[in-house]
């Protein structure tokens, strides 16, 4: 018997990884689990399977519980498409939007849809716009218009106003990055010097040399320096094992030229002088303010566990957390 | 008993494909191979086996003959690394480092080095200075300064002048386009398209979009419009199977807004009314006539089988073509 009652299973539920939690009063977290099933690479049995495998056990010991869900299980890769509603996007409209699903027999889900923007230049998120709302919620200084940072995968730069999404725009950063690690000519030198070896401690050194690699061309596209993660490499200007945090150096650092406010064109709905508030985990966190640092913008606060705060503040909002 | 004698082997001997040449008077091609033996990818038995299946008859039926590489052969992970030159570099200074090694018991061969540039932003090509170097004999108009453009996996742009390589850059556009298309989130719609279909025409309206959005967005990346590739498929806006030549014209696109002399910074060299100059097959060539259109370039003269007569003019000049 626990002091305090469960009142919720959210699940954080993404291409790759399904994050559980089983939420109590005011949203506290009583139990997390992460689980290797993202919607593109689920157990077998499937989305079945993998609800009962991270949240069985929590269901069984409180049956009543709803269930919410957000991310790319609601994409049409996912359990079931929610279709993406429109900026500027809340609390309020996205609990209004919830899709309700029957996963199994007797396993209801609800499903937090994503959000777009329109235009010759369309952008979409599914899960970020839950981040924003647990933000939201954890931080009082948001109040006014802000420019939410998520680095990740799929880097996201959102504009917020009075409680809702305003405008967004998406980087491939982290995607690049993988891409560009595993697949391309760039990282061969760091396979090699690095097979069979633990990784290095990351070098921050060759991270910021990137960055200031790209602070120093604002003209220039990343495009236009990433052979030189190669050439620097064969002269002997960059050590094999510090090649790839150069590399990531030149991605931030390219996210960083087209997405901060002085920028201008490139940031959605900016007035120039909004606050940066950065959104994930600490070590991504850590890199963004050095890499901030350089561009010369003072270390932004950092909000952690955005996600079940946000599934917490929509499942509340929309009547699905038992006997709150 | 053939009127034209041969003279030359010449090999263009790149990371994925090996091309032969059976080389007669004035370097004219008596025939010609390509064999999908790319250094990363040789046959059993090794280089010395792809010689043999390349060359193997030709050696027969004249024996004296002298063989001569340029490309990936001569890199660390080709048969053995023959070291960078230096810039200026041009006919006579490649022909003076020739590489000769025994490849296998009574196989010679004599390997082009590549050429670097140096400083903080080094450069490195192997292969292309051959080409260069058949361009210039191929063109007359080449005499004075010029910028070639060679569109491929790694797309260089060569600034000559008096015959020699002044300098250059590399832009990856060809292995970002692979990647992409191959591995990324971005290539699904099309890959799902397509699947089991063959591939439709190319979609020149959509290569020409891509280049038309990075055309008018001129401060922005392409990181930052390469997620549009999802969003307008997403949002109805784009068909999935014309997504793969919009992601090309933008990638083509950020390659030309970098490395066109009206940028001035990123171009190498330039002074800013250099003619252009493609080097390169018809149907890369003519994507590049149409995006440089889009940016307000007259269509430039392309230089075909630039290889060949490179390689024919060094093995010349090191005196290695027989009986001439």
């Amino acid at each position: 018997m626990t002091l305090t009652k469960a009142r919720l299973i959210a699940l954080d539920w993404g291409t790759s990884v399904l994050r559980g939690y089983l939420l109590g009063d005011g949203g506290s977290v009583l139990e997390e689990r992460r689980k290797p099933w993202g919607v593109m690479h689920l157990p077998e049995g499937g989305f079945t399977a993998a609800i009962q495998g991270m949240a069985g056990d929590w269901r069984a010991a409180a049956p009543g519980l709803n269930v919410l869900a957000c991310g790319m299980v609601g994409s049409a890769q996912g359990l079931r498409e929610a279709a993406y509603i429109a900026c500027p996007a809340g609390e309020e409209a996205l609990a209004t939007a919830l899709l309700a699903v029957e996963a199994a027999p007797g396993v209801h889900l609800h499903i937090v849809p994503g959000v777009r923007t329109s235009g010759e230049r369309p952008d979409v998120m599914r899960g970020e716009e839950t981040q924003v709302v647990g933000a939201l919620a954890r931080a009082s200084h948001l109040g006014a218009r802000s420019l939410l940072v998520m680095p990740g995968t799929h880097s996201k730069w959102i504009q917020v106003g009075e409680g809702r999404i305003l405008d967004f725009r998406t980087y491939m950063t982290g995607e690049l990055f993988a891409l560009l690690t595993e697949h391309s000519i760039l990282g061969r030198p760091a396979r090699t010097a690095l097979a069979g070896k633990a990784p290095p401690l990351p070098s921050g050194d060759a991270f910021e040399r990137g960055v200031a690699a790209i602070h120093a061309h604002p003209d220039t596209a990343a495009t236009a320096l990433l052979f030189s993660v190669r050439t620097l490499v064969l002269t002997g200007q960059l050590k094999p094992e510090d090649s790839l945090e150069y590399l990531s150096g030149l991605l931030v650092g390219d996210e960083l030229r087209c997405a901060l406010p002085s920028r201008g064109e490139a940031s959605p709905a900016s007035t120039g002088d909004e606050a940066l508030t950065l959104v994930g985990d600490p070590s991504m966190g850590d890199r963004y303010r050095r890499a901030l640092k350089i561009f010369g913008w003072a270390a932004p606060p950092l909000i952690e566990d955005a996600a079940p705060k946000g599934l917490w503040q929509i499942a509340r909002r929309a009547g699905l957390c038992n006997g709150v």
